[in-house]
């Protein structure tokens, strides 16, 4: 399966995402600047991915550091993330795995900066790994949801190339199709950067998972035909009461399954929760560039520079609307605020 | 005003849709085949102006004809009708023109063939003219279902570039305008095809009314942030029900109002009701090819050959999600089945 990050010895090859599907092209990335770069670019996108190209783009950047005391580092360290957690504001992922690479050096007693350098390293490479083993588990947990011949909706892209490993949403749907059954996966394209067309369908075709693509606008009547039995979606941000913030498009994509009593669930590890968050509305939601609407990649003008766009990165999806969400612990169920904080306290 | 269609003496000025927003340039059409290709390659689109076109097309098409009798002429007209009508599946208008237009014919008791193609270019012009003077009645009936300061969602394109005049949901919108009501349009994108971005927010920002574009995704987070306080979208095809057959996306947007308890209103003159039908179930569905979604507006590839698509033109929103159809002759409302055939009696 395609790997979105690859940690080489002393830095990362990260495949350009931007360029999918013509090109598959890998940078070296060797600094915390160009970690910034690709985030911020959406070069690496999807919750997870962003959280290890942030954990790995940290030990670049303090690797280079020429502090000599702990102290000294310790600072640096505290600015860097600071200045890594600015790339995108909605996937707390990021926020979560810089938090656990300086939990790892402030719980390292050692004043030796070149063990702290070295303990960001392991640090990173374990997120990198656990990320792997939580997408086989949320895999194996939610396969059993999927029913034979099912049809399967997804929005955007949860699969190899937002994780460390085989995805979470995708991730089911992979467990599923290995389970031999025979499911047909739809795509929505997930406009505006089509991460849906450009990502989704094109890792599932290489998987040799049936896939469909479609528009985001034709998701309703694939459901009124009947061709839908399930939604599965990832996520940016889960707030405690069980409110999704998640790409763009997947509000519509639930209202139009609860019309239609369509069950839809979300796939994500419980790092994606924030229990600081009481609710939805708190979740910061990323509005982007216009020219992302007007100006597809740069290569098709759709619209002139003088057309307001409204352009947020995600929507909130409310808890009633989902039917449960698939975590590396098991799948929690309604009712969300009291079974979310029982999977996290257990978790801990 | 911007006109799509524009009969010169002894030609039609057709403007190229395809190329909005970047360049407008007019075609000139001088024969039923180039009228043929312009419709099935969406150079006019829009039903009404899908009429329009067919008929000048026709009597393009027939005022070649070598024809020296009546039964010569008719013969020839039925085969150039069935020709015409073969150019798209979905929008009825086109089929009405059509029918329209032999009726000119059949009911004049000439046996002058010269006299035979006259009346086909006046009918044509009068359908043309007429349709100019119901999208003004459409838009005089539904302007006072605009509230002052509401913000409004439309997706594709039913305006001036779809019609003869200002347009179906369009009119409503202008009519609503030159009212001083402070109204906000909010226009989605409408892929494939992108007729929101390419040609609604082109034409609303032309004519000066204030509009957004979004992506069809976003339509939901819209009405979540209460920023819509009403959807109004035009027509192709609506059954004796009040089924309503349009491009695809309105049903999307039909169940995300519903759920938000937003107005949902379609704008079509009576031409656009199939009385024929008893349910949309009937309504021939349009399904085009897959690089439409594959190669974003022809120029950006967004799916390899290898993915599948699946790419209707339309959708089908039933009776249910529908607030009202505003006609020439006014608002219909529930119950449909009932109203719409007093309606359709009372016009005849």
């Amino acid at each position: 399966m395609i790997e979105a990050v690859i940690w080489k010895n002393d830095h990362l090859d990260l495949l350009d995402q931007t360029l999918l599907p013509e090109q598959t092209i890998y940078l070296v990335l060797t600094t915390s600047e160009q970690s910034f770069e690709a985030i911020r670019n959406l070069r690496v996108r999807g919750a997870p991915a962003i959280g290890i190209t942030a954990a790995y783009g940290l030990f670049l950047g303090m690797n280079h550091s020429m502090a000599s005391t702990r102290e000294e580092f310790l600072a640096e360290l505290d600015q860097m993330i600071e200045y890594l957690s600015s790339a995108r504001p909605t996937a707390v992922n990021l926020f979560w795995a810089l938090d656990e690479m300086k939990k790892s050096v402030t719980a390292m007693g050692s004043t030796d900066v070149d063990t702290l350098k070295s303990v960001l390293l392991v640090r990173a490479k374990a997120i990198h790994k656990d990320d792997r083993q939580r997408c086989q588990d949320i895999g194996d947990h939610g396969k059993s949801l999927v029913p034979n011949s099912a049809g399967i909706l997804t929005h955007c892209n949860a699969g190899a190339l937002a994780t460390g490993g085989i995805g979470t949403a995708l991730g089911v749907i992979y467990k599923a199709h290995s389970e031999n059954k025979d499911i047909m996966v739809y795509a929505d394209e997930t406009r505006p950067i089509l991460q849906g067309a450009r990502l989704t369908a094109w890792e599932l075709n290489q998987a040799g998972v049936p896939v469909e693509l479609i528009c985001d606008s034709m998701s309703g009547t694939l459901m009124q035909q009947k061709k839908i039995d399930l939604v599965i979606v990832g996520a940016d941000r889960i707030a405690a009461d069980g409110s999704v913030a998640n790409k763009i498009g997947t509000y519509n994509v639930a209202v139009l399954a609860a019309h239609h009593n369509i069950p839809f669930y979300v796939a994500a590890p419980l790092s994606t929760f924030d229990m600081n968050l009481d609710s939805g509305d708190s979740i910061p939601i990323e509005i982007r560039d216009s020219d992302e609407i007007r100006n597809f990649a740069g290569k098709a003008i759709i619209a002139l520079p003088e057309i307001d766009c409204w352009n947020p990165a995600f929507d909130v999806t409310p808890p009633e609307l989902i039917t449960g969400i698939i975590t590396e612990k098991g799948v929690i169920k309604p009712p969300y605020k009291q079974n979310i904080r029982l999977k996290m306290e257990s978790a801990n």
